[in-house]
C-alpha cells in the first residue's frame, strides 16, 4: 500500500501518517519543504518516499549561505536519522535515476569498462507562475535546487555506480564552484517587452545556476539549471567516458516530431512540459511519465521494501544532492571553490 | 492466462491448443505461416492472438500472383470465419498500432481535426540469415510481407480511425500500385565485396518493395520495406495532414545517442536491432519493447477479452493488410494498378 | 558575361538574346515554359543555361498523357539539337547536382566502392499562390514536374556517375510506375477549415506524385514531390548503397535550430522557404543559396564554358528528367508501368 | 595580396615580412605563440591577420597564474599597440565569428529585439598527438586556450554586438569563475586500456576547462573546452535570449548523415575532424571550411582593409579573449571568482 500525504505541518496529515497500516509506504510532499512529515512517517514505522529535493533551507534571502547550508544539511540528516532509527526504508524519488535513457547510459558505460571523465547535465525551462517557488522562504532556493537537483542526482548516481563497479566504493564529489544569477531581474530583460518567460515579481531566488563539480577521482561534472529557457523543458545529460560517449535526451527527443501552422491546431492535445506555443515544430512526448522514469521508480521502491534492499535512489543520494547544492550556493555567494569534504561525508 | 504455442502443424501443438483452460488467450506463430493453429484454437473456443502478418501464400515462386492473392485471402478469411463462428476474439499482434509514437500521432491528428492527406512509412533493415524468410514456400513473401506489414498496418489503422472520427465509417484503401526488386540479386551487388547485407543464396522473394496506395477519400499512402538497408532497423511513419504533420520515429530516435570508437567497447550491451557495427554513433534503444508497443499491445488484448470489445488491432486490420500486400505483388508482377474493390471488402 | 533573360516569346527578349556579346552565357526562364529563348540563344551562338525542368507540355489538361509526353520530349530534343547544331554548351541549372550534401554523398559512395541499391528522394512544401503553376496550360504539370525534377535530377545524376565509375557508362532508368493525386481537391480537405496549404481554385495539375523507377542494373529509386506538405520545404535524398548509407538533408537540417514563442519575434528575419509560421522550433537556413548549390552551379557552368567541357548537370540530364516525369504522368494516367526504353535514349 | 608567414622568430621570416609590398596583408602564425611576427609586420606597415588565440603565456607550468596573466596581456597589448602606432589594420582570425550558424544566430537575435540572457558554448575533441600543444612552454595553455578561445570569441562577439544594438556600446564581461582538470592524467584513466583519446606523456596543461562568465548587464556565458571528448569535434553554441533561442551546430550537424558498417568503407573520404572511427553513423561535413567560416573571414578581412573599416573580428576581441582565459586560469588556480575589471578594459 502506497499513500501520498502532502500537507506538511497539518495535524490531520500527521494523524494520517500514523494510522497507515504496517509496512505501508508513505510518500511525502511534492515541493521543497521542511521534511516534517517524512520524519513523522518514519517515527510511525512507515517506509518513506521523499520527493526531490529532500529538503532545503526555508527562510530569509539575506541569511548567510553558510548558515543556509548548515540548516539544510541538518534537516536532511534528520530524515536520514529518523529512518535509520526506525529501521524503515528511505526512498528518494529522483526519477532521473530511473529514466530509461539514464539507465541505458549506465549499462553502456558499464559495458565500456572505462571511467566517466565528465558529465554535462541540465534541467531548464521557462519558469513558473507559482510565487512559492520564487522565494527562499517558501521554495528553499531557486533553479539550482528545484531543477538542478535532477541532473545532479543522476550525475552523482552514475559516478557512485561507477565507483562500486571499478573500485568497490562510490566515487564522491569533493568540491564545487558555482555561479548563480537572476537573469529575469536584469535591466535588459525588464526593458524587453513582451515577456515570454514566466517571471514572478519579488522573486529573491536565482533563475539560473551552474555548478562545476570535481570528484575524488579527478573527474568532473557540469550541472546547470535555469528558469529562463524558452522552447519547452530540457532534460539532458551528456556522459563523456574514457571509451564511450552517451547522450541522454529525456526531453526533448525525436521519437515524435510534430508541426502545426497555428497553436490552435493542437489545442486539445498535450505537447511537452512548459512550451510557450504549440505552433511550429515541437517534440511531443508520447508518454512523458515513462520517459521520465516515474513507473520505473515506483517499481523499484516497492521492490526495495518488499525485498529488503536499498532502492537505486536512496537517502544517501538525497543527502548528497542537498550537500552539493547548498555548497554551490555558498560558492556563488562567496565567489570561491567550496570543499564538500566533511559536509558530504 | 495467455499461452504461446508456436509449432504449427504439429499434433502436439494442436492438442495443447485444445487443452488450454476456458477463456484463455492463445498466441499462435511468430512468422508468416498458414494459420492452422489459429483456426484450431478458435474452434477449441480460445481467444486468438495472431502474429503479423496474419498469413500468406506458401508455395512455388512461379505461382501466378493472382492465385497467390486468392489463396492468401482465403486463408485469412478462414481465420476470421473460424473466430466469428466460435464467438472468440481475434487479436492481431500489429505492435505498430500500439507503439507510443503512433498513438501519439493519432491523438495529435485527432486534435487537429483535419484529414490525413498522405502517409509515408517504412520498415527496413539489413536482411536476415534465416533462409526460411527468403523463399515463397516458407516465408510467404519477402520484405513487403514480413516488414511492410508493419507500416502498412499502422497506416490502414490511422486512416480507419480517422474515418470513424470524421464520417463514422473507416476510410478504406481502394487501389495499389507497387514495384518490387531483388536488390541483392543484381550483378552490381554480387560484384561488390565484402558483403555487409545478410543475403541468402537461392532467395526467391523480393528484398525491396514499395506500394503507392490510394484511399477511398482520395488520399494516399507510400509504404516501403527493404531487407537491403544498412545501419540498423528503420521503423518510421510520416503523417502529413491538412492541418498538421507528425513524424513517428519508433526506431531510430535520439532518446539515447552513443558513440564507441571501436565495436568491442559496447560488446556486452544491446544497441538496436540489426545494426552491423557497434562502432561510431548509434541510437541505442533504452527499452525497445516499450517503444515498439509490445506491452501496450498485450494490455489491449487482455482488456479486449475481459471487457468484450474489439482490440485496436483487430482481425479486420489483419485481413486488410493481407489484401493490400498481395494486391501489391500482383501489381508489381503485372505492372499495373490493382483495385482492392471487392477483395478488401 | 552571364545575362538572365526571362520573357520568353517577347520579340524584345529575342533581340536581346541575339545582341549579347560572343561567348556569353544566356540564362533563360525561371519556370517551366516552352524553351523558345533557349533555342534562339543557341542559334545566336550563345551558350545556354536552362532552368529546371528544361521544358514540358503546355496545353489542355485533357490531352492524352502519351501526347503530352511526345510533345515534351520533342521540345527537349529541340533545345538539345539547337545547342548541338550551334556548337554551344547547354547547362542545366539543376542545383541539387551541386548542393554540397549531394556532392558529399557522391564522394562517400565512390569511396565505398559499392553500387547504390536504392534512392529515396523528395522535394515538398505547402504549395504556391501562383495560379500559373497550378494549370497544365501554364505550368506544364504539377508537383512531379516543378518539384520532383530536383530529387529526380540528383538521383539520375548519382546513378549515371556510379555507372561511369563502375562500368564506364551511365546507369540508365528503364521504367517508371507512378501515382499522382490532387490531395487538396478532395472532399475531406475542402471540408477542413481553416486552410493552411496554399491552394488555387481551378487547379488542374497534381499536388502530389510518387515515382518508382527501375534502373538498368536492377536497382531502384523512389522519388516523391508534393505541394501539400506543411512545415517548411523538404529537400531530402537518402542513398542506400551496398556498403554505405548517406542521408542528404539539404533542407531542413540542424546547422541552426531556433525557437520563437510567437511568430512576430522573427518577423524581420528569413527562416526557410515556405514555412507557414515562424513560431515554435524551426531550422533556419544560415545560407540557403549555398546549401542548395546555386554558387557552385554557376561556378561549374562558367568553368564548363571556359574549359570546353560538359557541366556536371548537362543537357542529357535535363532531357532524362523530362523523359522520366512524362512517362510517370503516362503511368499514373493509365495505371501501368511505362518503359523508358527508346524514349530516354 | 595576402601572404602567410609562419616561422616566428626566424630572421628570414622577419625579412620577408618587411619586404612584402605596401598595403599587403600578412597572416602570422597558426598556433599560440609569442606575437613576434605580428609586431614586426605592423612595424613594417603591413596589415596583420593574427591567428586565434592572439597570444599567450609561454613558460614554466609552475609560474603563478597572476604572472601568466600579466605577461599574456602585455603581449596582447604589444600587438594592439604596434598596429595602432603603425596605423595598420589588425584582423583577428576567429572563424566562429564568421561561421554561418553564428551569423544567422546574430541576425535572429537582432530580429527578436531582446537581450541574450545566457550563452552555452563548447569546442571539444579527442586531443592531439602534438606535444607542442600539451605544455605551457610551447602551447601557452591547454584546452581552454587552444579550443575555448573559439566559443568564447563567438560569445563575446555576440554580446558586444547586442550592446551596440541595444545601448550603443559593447556589453563587456566582468568576471569569471573557472575550473580546469587533467582528465587523462587521472588514475582511473590510466588504468583503462585501450586508450582512445590522444594523450601526450608529460603534458602539463589542462585537457578540460569550463568558465562561468558574468557580463556587465547581469547575463552569463558558460564556455567549455575539452581534449577528452570522443566521437568527433564538437563546435556548438546555444544562445538563450529573452524572446528566442538559437542553437548553432557548426559541427556536428545533420546536413549529411552517413553510415558505414566498417571503418574501411570510407577510408578514402574525409568525414569530420578528429573522429576516431569512420564506422557507424557519422556526420560528414560537406564543406568544413565553409561551415566553419574560413572563406567568409577572409572576405571580411580583405574588405576591412580595402574599405578602411574594422573587421567583425578585431584586435579588441582578440585581447578580450586573452583577458578572459587567463583570468580563468587564475580563477581555477586560486579557487575564486576573478574580476575582469581593469584587465579587460
Amino acid at each position: 500500500m502506497t499513500r501520498t500525504i502532502t500537507n506538511p505541518g497539518r495535524s490531520k496529515a500527521k494523524r494520517e501518517v500514523k494510522t497507515e497500516p504496517p509496512n505501508s509506504i508513505v510518500a511525502t510532499s511534492g515541493l521543497p519543504s521542511p521534511p516534517v512529515l517524512a520524519v513523522e512517517a518514519a517515527r510511525a514505522g512507515k517506509h518513506v518516499i521523499v520527493e526531490k529535493p529532500l529538503t532545503g533551507f526555508f527562510g530569509p534571502a539575506a541569511t548567510p549561505r553558510a548558515e543556509m547550508r548548515r540548516l539544510a544539511l541538518a534537516a536532511a540528516d534528520g530524515v536520514l536519522g529518523a529512518c535509520r532509527d526506525a529501521g524503515v526504508r528511505l526512498c528518494y524519488a529522483e526519477n532521473w535515476v530511473y529514466a530509461p535513457p539514464i539507465q541505458k547510459a549506465r549499462r553502456l558505460l558499464a559495458a565500456s569498462g572505462g571511467p566517466i571523465l565528465r558529465l554535462v547535465g541540465e534541467e531548464s525551462h521557462s519558469g513558473t507562475h507559482a510565487p512559492i517557488n520564487k522565494r527562499w522562504e517558501t521554495g528553499g532556493g531557486g533553479s539550482l535546487l528545484g531543477k538542478g537537483c535532477h541532473p545532479l542526482g543522476a550525475a552523482l548516481y552514475l559516478k557512485a555506480d561507477e565507483g562500486m563497479r571499478l573500485r568497490g566504493a562510490p566515487i564522491r564529489p569533493v568540491s564545487v564552484l558555482a555561479e548563480v544569477a537572476q537573469l529575469a531581474d536584469t535591466e535588459a530583460f525588464r526593458a524587453s517587452a513582451p515577456r515570454y518567460l514566466n517571471t514572478v515579481e519579488g522573486a529573491d531566488v536565482e533563475d539560473w545556476g551552474s555548478m562545476l563539480i570535481v570528484f575524488d577521482d579527478g573527474t568532473v561534472a557540469q550541472i546547470s539549471a535555469s528558469d529562463a529557457v524558452l522552447g519547452g523543458i530540457r532534460n539532458q545529460l551528456a556522459v563523456y567516458g574514457a571509451k564511450a560517449v552517451v547522450f541522454c535526451n529525456i526531453n526533448p527527443n525525436d521519437a515524435v516530431r510534430a508541426y502545426a501552422p497555428d497553436p490552435a491546431v493542437f489545442a486539445g492535445e498535450y505537447i511537452t512540459e512548459k512550451i510557450e506555443t504549440k505552433a511550429g515544430w515541437t517534440s511531443p512526448q508520447p508518454d512523458e511519465d515513462w520517459m521520465t522514469g516515474y513507473p520505473q521508480e515506483m517499481q523499484d521502491f516497492v521492490e526495495s521494501v518488499a525485498l529488503g534492499r536499498e532502492p537505486l535512489s536512496s537517502g544517501a543520494l538525497a543527502r548528497d544532492v542537498i550537500a552539493v547544492i547548498y555548497a554551490a550556493y555558498l560558492s556563488a555567494a562567496e565567489g570561491r571553490r567550496v570543499s564538500l569534504g566533511g559536509a558530504s561525508a
